[in-house]
């Protein structure tokens, strides 16, 4: 399967190429830079790092693999190892790994001298479907996921399809939550494609996946594009994630991976939407659940719970919701599904109402 | 005198008020944001908060006074205050201080939920002159000054000059460092004002401040609205600062106010432009020496060493510069002054010359 370019016109315009072995050609397209660094992590760094076909003088700093790395004293670490290698503002950083890497590197990026520009490299199937694209940069602060970022977009990006194969179960399935609810915004194409290639994705089919990669990068791009700093439309993207950050909030940022936590959120989402009869298709949360089922990820917040040994009071969860940044002087606002792409944006409802659902999720 | 009204015609577009009596009109010019919360420092709250006219509940986080403070921990602090406190997207940061406060608090809201507004109450003679229009935001790394922060604009400045008269000494001098700066910047105009007004801005005379404060913003205003990123024309603001930047950082973040050491870099600037024959008014250096002499400014390294117990080493000052934002491969870029408002950009030079000027001063 070629190379597939997907262009996001922005201002300045970059292009998102989605294939196998694009690492690769990470060195020859960015050699025009006045220098180059690598932040990556130690887990992804051995794997792939020497695909990359950088100078061996290329210095590289290492974040610990996992959620828990992204706060700002390890963005204070990755600024300043940045300026010890003696990055100007022509330079170029080069992000290799997941979400973590790509967010914190991001919003290194943006920060260092008010902004140079860098590459994203994804490596997991969450952020080559979602993270990677989009400028949305971020850490968490104590108080919640994501809080401390800015909206910053990448020069490049090359999401080479060829690292999927080597992802932990785990990973992968948290890439497939992203997945789904990429379908659930785009529409029917693509979630009657994910239904029908149930087995491909399973077995990793390195076509399929080149497939399904790049259009939810077009669907995202085509979003993102006409909305990038989320003033309207973008905010259907965080369908599923009011409820996936305070789950992941309260049970510890890192317990519960990202996108198996929007998996659950989707399916929580869908019963909200129920109860407050905005959804129009009665089967959509039965299509939703079968495949939740089928990746391995839990459906309602009682198996959650069992699986990942978390607490997830409702209560708990509700207040954490509070401080969610969709939320308006402190009520949560929930993007709900009507239909297959079609959806609900700014819902607000009442805490006890909230509370009931999960109660019985 | 009344309250002078200027236009920053940026998108979104914002206005500096400058004048007495300004902090009383925070409230009521604020009032429309979800919620407000106010950041400054031990000094300043207790003789300002006071006059801002605030409802008793707002909250308030205060910074300990002076650059120390100007650093990632601190942001840190900064933003998970503002999550305590439960400000959300529609929310505003009040700003009340000189220009830590500003350039902290402006990133910490640029990043806080992706941005949310800030409103800049500038009380040192230097924050209303310079740093809180414009919109760069900052922090300190070790590796060196304003290294990590965002270009992001003020929904709204009110210069009080009525703050002016309390400032310390050195405060007030450190502010004057930055007009002349500007008038070097500006003009003719300017720069024969402050020289035919010594008397009175020495004595702080409310109007002559009020009138000088206004052209400062004028000027700012116009190149920043031409060049809000520092693409070209922004870069004539630098001027003296290259040399400030790497006196503060040998010296030690807040061992020499900014404008102070701005004004011995604007001594310093005239003696390479010298040298390197640049400057064609062969009056312009003793001009401004004598305008820093009147401020009480040293105007060579010096006397700036004697006057601040600093060693200030030649060979350790270049190093320094090499990390400069303006620096390219290594290499720091020069503001050097042709004639009053007209400045040489993007002056290169090798290190020994420059040391060699440094050593003479």
């Amino acid at each position: 399967m070629p190379t597939i370019c997907i262009a996001v016109p922005l201002e300045p315009r970059y292009e998102v190429l989605v294939g196998r072995g694009l690492l690769a050609e990470t060195a020859s397209r960015s050699a025009h830079y006045s220098a180059r660094a690598l932040l990556s992590d130690t887990h992804v760094a051995p794997l792939y790092a020497g695909a990359l076909g950088l100078p061996e003088a290329t210095r590289a700093h290492l974040l610990t693999p996992g959620e828990s790395s992204k706060n700002l004293d390890e963005l204070e670490r990755t600024l300043e190892f940045m300026a010890r290698t003696g990055l100007d503002r022509s330079a170029c950083l080069l992000l290799l790994g997941g979400g973590v890497v790509g967010d914190l590197g991001g919003l290194a990026a943006a920060l260092y001298m008010r902004g140079i520009d860098f590459v994203q490299l994804p490596t997991t199937l969450l952020a080559q479907v979602d993270s990677s694209v989009g400028g949305k940069t971020a850490v968490n602060l104590a108080a919640g996921k994501n809080l401390a970022g800015v909206f910053r977009q990448p020069a490049l990006v090359l999401a080479d399809t060829g690292t999927l194969a080597t992802l932990d179960a785990e990973e992968y399935r948290s890439g497939l939550g992203e997945v789904l609810k990429t379908a659930l915004v785009a529409g029917e194409a693509l979630l009657a494609r994910l239904e029908s290639a149930r087995a491909e994705l399973a077995a990793r089919d390195p076509d399929l996946l080149a497939e399904v990669v790049a259009e939810c990068v077009r669907t995202k791009a085509a979003i993102v594009a006409r909305d990038p700093t989320e003033k309207g439309e973008r905010a259907k993207l965080n369908l599923g994630h009011t409820f996936a950050h305070a789950i992941e909030r309260v049970a510890g940022y890192g317990a519960i991976p990202h996108g198996v936590a929007v998996g659950t959120g989707l399916a929580l989402a869908l019963r909200l939407s129920e109860r407050l009869q905005i959804v129009r298709e009665p089967a959509l949360r039965a299509r939703v659940e079968a495949l939740l089922a089928a990746f391995g990820i839990p459906t309602t917040l009682a198996a959650l719970r069992t699986r990942y040994h978390a607490q997830l009071e409702p209560s708990e969860l509700v207040r954490s919701m509070r401080l969610d940044k969709k939320s308006v002087a402190g009520r949560p606002r929930f993007v709900l599904p009507r239909a297959v792409g079609e959806l609900a944006l700014g819902i607000e409802l009442e805490d006890s109402a909230l509370e009931t659902v999960l109660e019985a999720a």
